[in-house]
């Protein structure tokens, strides 16, 4: 049986993401493919725009077999993080092919994976308190490995393929060419696709008017975002607001990336701020990009320590969120093999604090909160009784 | 010169507080009235209606010639500590008066207090989890000196006769009858006197009408309360809901006041509840007055740790807040006298985390959050040119 793996966001899930699992499909021809999903935050430190449950139903709609979730503590990290997450989880499902999105499909993913994981670790010698720890790193690629990264997905990829390496039994990469938008089109153009940040970019405004999303997304994504009440960082703003005043420096010294005196940073600009977007702008310095000062902030938010994220990736699990009878199928026999805890409810001792799912629960709270939904106890994986993509 | 000091809250300040300032001047044959005031929250647990400096400007336009801040530490306590902090303050600022309502002025507040200031300290025996503190320290008092308390003022009088006893130099008490409403009537009636508390019930309602209001508050009360954004318990909400959801049970069993396993019930209930009087209502047991559970509510969303208070309670100080004429010409006199630091203007070693306010700053930061506005930094004394009580 031949089983190929994607890891996605799908934040939301748009045309692209359905022509590439058609053509994950097609060309490694699968009988069998899984997503490897984040759940309600994502990789940028931002939260979803739909819940995990919904994107996992758009996923099911759009051709994936299974979906399950990547737990928080891999989902929101820098990209070697949550590809190493990501490549571990379905390498454990027995995917003997990973397939993701690339602006430079014919790259040779393969070789330079084997060469980075081949290389010492570096991370702790990006020092430079001018550039961020992203700069440090294309640039030590670019003098160890001549390889040069300007694409957030090409990163991406090159993250998945140095974890795939690191695997006793590597999986084959597939690289799937991009469909017409770049990652980081900020507007939708005419025509059948554009990227999820371009989609966000008008969820985000105020009233949303989707006319130019409908064009670009399957049927299903667009009646669950006309549906459905998403959650973005404005939201968050007033909860993150009073959180960084109510919590003491040492405390806020505590958080999970909280570096290098990054917590009187915050104490200081949070009495000068009145918006989230004006926070980032006065946190911003050439040490940190965004994304790694969104994923601080959420980490503030949540309230998420070191020994959180440590436990939860010490005891790596499977956490389904749906399937269909394929899917069903496979997974029947996949129990057999499978290692790591197969979780289908969350029952009351997994998702108690000190429980396999305890970051999990505690991290979905504020999002069952804000939209008045359950995302743990009392949910079971989707049942997807359609056969085909529609 | 004779100073006459009053406790109070004024939340908010309506005809019976302007009744008992003129009373207490007159009777005292007061030179000088001082107020000690409540902050921004108050004794039950509570954010005040209207926010500190309001409340000081509404003091000084009924006839107050100074308003002194009583510190978070102090007035968030039960009735006895609230006293404490209170008499301790007003000795400190030369007070040879301090003047109280009570629903008993006739009671010989003076004897009670000595007899209960010579009582050992009885506190760790109520341990009767049938029982509330407040329960258990009336049935005390009943058995060992024959005294009933029904009415809450009159525990305040009380409170504050014991603590006064305790000083090395008492100060005289003089009780104030309460003009016609009584503290826990929840209607406003016809006439010119109710209740704070009705007053507040009016309040809570939305869309606000304060036509029952205007005849029982001075028109400097009924002009804020028509112009500013208060602050009530379910506006905060949200917050406090997201607060125990994202905070761990370890971390929740370190606030002030959460002992004898109150932090399961906490963590047990919030995800039963969609209000805040639903959460008062599921945490209510026979061994927690709902005053108690307000306050143990606030220690949570204000992240209020034991050490955060005693820092305070160990640290006294002076901090002004108003004063007309007379007041500052009292204060020039009086600063020689002060053992305790005088207390203007913030500046930011005050105001750091560990410096004498640090804990005021912090917790006032809610406040400037939700009504835009500035209570520490950038404010200073307000000095009341209005030579009349209204």
């Amino acid at each position: 049986m031949k089983v190929t793996g994607i890891i996605a966001e799908y934040n939301p899930l748009h045309n692209g993401h359905r022509y590439q699992l058609q053509q994950a499909r097609q060309t490694s021809q699968a009988d069998v493919v899984i997503v490897c999903m984040s759940g309600n935050y994502v990789q940028r430190g931002e939260p979803a725009v739909l819940d995990k449950w919904t994107r996992a139903q758009l996923a099911l709609a759009a051709g994936a077999d299974m979906v399950v979730e990547l737990p928080f503590a891999s989902a929101v990290q820098p990209a070697d993080r949550f590809a190493t997450g990501a490549i571990d989880l379905l390498a454990q499902l027995g995917c003997q092919t990973v397939a993701f999105g690339s602006e430079e499909a014919a790259f040779d993913y393969q070789t330079i994976g084997q060469k980075i994981a081949a290389l010492p670790a570096q991370s702790a010698a990006f020092v430079d308190y001018q550039k961020t720890y992203a700069t440090q790193l294309n640039e030590f690629y670019q003098q160890t490995l001549n390889l040069s990264i300007d694409q957030p997905n090409h990163l991406l990829g090159i993250s998945y393929a140095a974890a795939n390496a690191r695997l006793a039994q590597p999986m084959q990469l597939l690289a799937i060419e991009r469909q017409q938008a770049q990652h980081a089109d900020q507007l939708i153009q005419t025509g059948a696709y554009a990227s999820a940040s371009a989609i966000r970019k008008v969820l985000a405004h105020t009233p949303v008017d989707l006319t130019t999303v409908q064009p670009v997304v399957p049927a299903t994504t667009m009646a669950a975002l006309t549906t459905q009440q998403g959650v973005q960082w404005p939201q968050l703003w007033p909860l993150l607001q009073y959180r960084i005043n109510s919590t003491p420096l040492a405390e806020l010294r505590q958080v999970y990336q909280m570096s290098e005196g990054l917590e009187y940073r915050f104490k200081k600009v949070i009495t000068q701020v009145d918006s989230y977007e004006a926070l980032l702008q006065a946190l911003k310095t050439k040490r940190y990009t965004y994304a790694r000062l969104q994923r601080v902030c959420l980490y503030v938010l949540l309230n998420i320590k070191d020994t959180a994220i440590q436990q939860t990736l010490e005891q790596p699990y499977v956490r389904l969120l749906g399937f269909n009878q394929v899917g069903q199928t496979y997974l029947h026999q996949l129990k057999k093999q499978l290692t790591w805890p197969l979780i289908s409810k969350i029952s009351a001792k997994l998702g108690a604090e000190t429980g396999l799912l305890g970051l999990e629960v505690r991290v979905d709270r504020l999002f069952e909160q804000l939209t008045n939904t359950h995302q743990n106890f009392a949910r079971q994986p989707l049942f997807y009784q359609g056969k085909d993509v529609e």
